[in-house]
């Protein structure tokens, strides 16, 4: 009681930039968020539009204007986070943090470094800011049922990828062997990448066997491909059918982390800290 | 009774017409049916053919007469499934009504507009009349089944392409940093749409790195999409196993909703109007 | 008892070579078995050598002379064959009959037609008697549980290849107008052909995109068929999970057809006729 | 008790060995393993290195030194090896022993043999030791569970693989019969490649039909892989669907063959010998 009576205005401006920034609930705070996603968004098209040469000719002061546009709001945006949370230093180290300050960063290095191939590759860094749209939109329920199973089953595909790795080299190094530099096959790790490409199904066509032995492993090789696949598919769908049985969210689980025995009048999950839907 | 004995010719009319568009228990229902089936499947055939210029050369008269025929033909039907059913504004602004009528439009149209691309263009929205097919061929029970399992997957599914697009994005502007503009990289857009090609397994060769920094990212993506494949199927497939099991279609059960309790006489599905097989 | 003593000389003959023929259990039956067996493998590798037209220059009269006694057996082979059955007109019109036919016509053909293209395509219809392999090998158990999921899930797969077809002549009519004739989209036939290409991840790379919307759209196409590829998995996945659980062969069952309840000194399968491997 | 006492130095140093080479829970032996799979990696990574020939001509003494080091190391870790062991002949003539030894002849052959082409190929046969990195790394449980489950549906995925190769003989044979040899159908082994190459969706664009009826076929073939691709998906699947089920391991259990009923004081797995990691 007493302490709410000793806030500063400063105190007050800080809540009330609290809730307009991690509110989710309030009409302001929602309003914040989809504000902020379409600036991400817009920002997104611009570097990509920016990268195409004749637009760039084109339109280049209306791109380094838009971005000077969204460079001061991301800015902005930075310093207000900063303010409103009580640990300032938890927020600037923290994932996001640091991609928030990478996204506004390379504007302002344009001062000291003239436009250069550099600059342009690091302006690309805002796109980092996607992430900030997984954390915006709330996939809840659905997208964390697919991590649990996907969390669950890593193991098993990391053991995969590591058998398909020694597959590519000792492959590889066999085509190498096999097929001659002219038909692309000019050295092991090259041969190695061709086996990737081939394992995978992808199949460029940009390296391609002609000798008949080459062609009859690369064919091994593809028929290998199509069939292992089957592995990280199996893998994850008994994984998920084991979990679509025992891992069911009862309602008012937390979307996050499953939890469920919350008290009826929460809002956040006590164990991760998720705001609570219902 | 009464009401019998008040009908005028009109009525009649209205109502056997009726019986053969709509009706699939009646022979002439079902002659009109395959007759609709084999016109639809014709004026595909055209549309494709015409499009092939050596064709078009040879025998273009033909191909103008019967597409006139054609569109007679569907115009006739047209105006007749308006006749028919009680509520003709119902149908003229459902799905299927306003294929109908976009169906027959361009030809007509070709009397103000001299013959152009445009027209051609417009030609090949005749196809849609393919959508009529599906409602002509009832593919009952299997068919609705797949589409429940489906639905029931939709959400996963979209949220697994929402992070297969945030990954094009930001491995495709990696890409354009790694790779020179000689192999292909010229924008961002377009390293994402390689990244596109590549994580999906299509591989079509056009654009292909050449550094070694970027075909070490190529394995990557490509290992990544080898792997991640999994997810769609996973999802789809623990849905239709667990559906396999609950969704069992009872006896006598509506092939489209899956209600059952319906009365031994029943010819519709009092739920949602399908004919009962049973 | 009586019949036994009327037997012909011929009769006699005729049971002998159906038991060579046709018995799995007699060494002299299995010995004709594998060298059958050897003869097909080795026909169809002198199919293919003798496709390689500079094997065919060299080997010519080897080529000739191999097949011409490979002919010659295959003949005799079919000719017992008529004589050991009791019903030859059943066999010769069955499908294998027709295959032994057609496998051994086109050397005997070529005393008639100079040796020409045609001559050389008609050869290699011998390839067909690939299938009595399928016949001589025995994939009991294992290859009848496939058969048995794949049939089960056959109408799913079905109206799945239909939607799929639907889908490519709709966007490959839409890459038609999109894409301009230059970037080998020249006719809606070839701009569905390349539809399915890519929508089954193939992606030759002879026929790509160029303008940018074509790209959006080709992304779009590649990845639906990246996400529906997991719908013929599920089917197929689902049934085959829903078999290993029901339709697990109990010991001493017909491999093929799985009736279980055999007399334990039963060597046929009474109701398809297998021989029994218990 | 007597026997300890009997002990010669070389017994000791041969224990002591013993202890460092097949010791996994001593520091000693755990130091051992990392340096060993480090310098396999290096070893590896100088094999593919050196087939580049831009690095080769820069940095060719240096891949030559490198080399001479690794030999002998590996050269003394294999007669320590024979020492160690109880029985060497057993470890000479085993897996291991035969791969550890042909990973060190290379460059002692160089002795005899001038430097060549055919020398460069025997050194990738260092990369065998790569296999030993498997049976360093322990993959436990997660690996020995996959294995069991591909183990289970081999016949079956072997069963697929045969119908996948009689169908591209027979789609081969007829593309080659349909399409001309000017689109690089020149022979039926070539058709059959790319059949292959079709239907494992790999598609590299080096051959390509350009007929009509060609690309028809092609089409069916792409769209048959592309379904039947669900077929070994689906028997993995259902295997590892219902051995998640039952074969969930023990705590305590050991990982490689499952067998749970150890003593509280056990190492070693009592059947198969794998260190328990409880």
């Amino acid at each position: 009681m007493k302490e709410k009576e000793c806030k500063t205005p400063y105190d007050i401006f800080r809540q009330r930039i609290n809730i307009i920034i991690h509110g989710v609930n309030t009409p302001a705070g929602r309003l914040f968020d989809i504000i902020l996603l379409f600036i991400i968004l817009l920002s997104v098209v611009l570097v990509m539009l920016e990268s195409v040469e004749t637009l760039d000719i084109v339109y280049h002061r209306f791109f380094i204007i838009s971005e000077w546009v969204i460079t001061i709001f991301f800015s902005i945006e930075y310093i207000l986070r900063i303010i409103s949370t009580r640990k300032p230093l938890k927020y600037i180290f923290s994932f996001y943090g640091i991609i928030d300050l990478i996204s506004i960063l390379p504007m302002y290095l344009s001062f000291f470094i003239p436009s250069s191939k550099i600059l342009t590759v690091v302006r690309a860094l805002r796109l980092l800011r996607l992430f900030r749209i997984l954390n915006l939109v709330q996939f809840s329920g659905q997208a964390s049922q697919l991590k649990l199973a996907i969390n669950a089953s890593k193991t098993k595909i990391i053991v995969f990828i590591y058998f398909v790795f020694i597959i590519s080299i000792l492959l590889g190094a066999v085509m190498y062997v096999v097929e001659s530099p002219e038909s692309g096959f000019t050295s092991i790790p090259t041969s190695i990448y061709w086996c990737i490409v081939t394992l995978t199904t992808v199949g460029y066509g940009d390296i391609a066997p002609i000798t008949p032995l080459g062609k009859v492993i690369a064919s091994f090789i593809m028929i290998l491909g199509y069939g292992i696949i089957a592995v990280p598919t199996g893998i994850v769908t008994a994984e998920l059918a084991s979990g679509s049985k025992s891992r069911k969210l009862l309602p008012g689980a937390c979307p996050k982390c499953g939890t469920s025995d919350h008290r009826n009048t929460a809002e956040f999950c006590y164990k991760c800290g998720t705001t609570l839907e219902n």
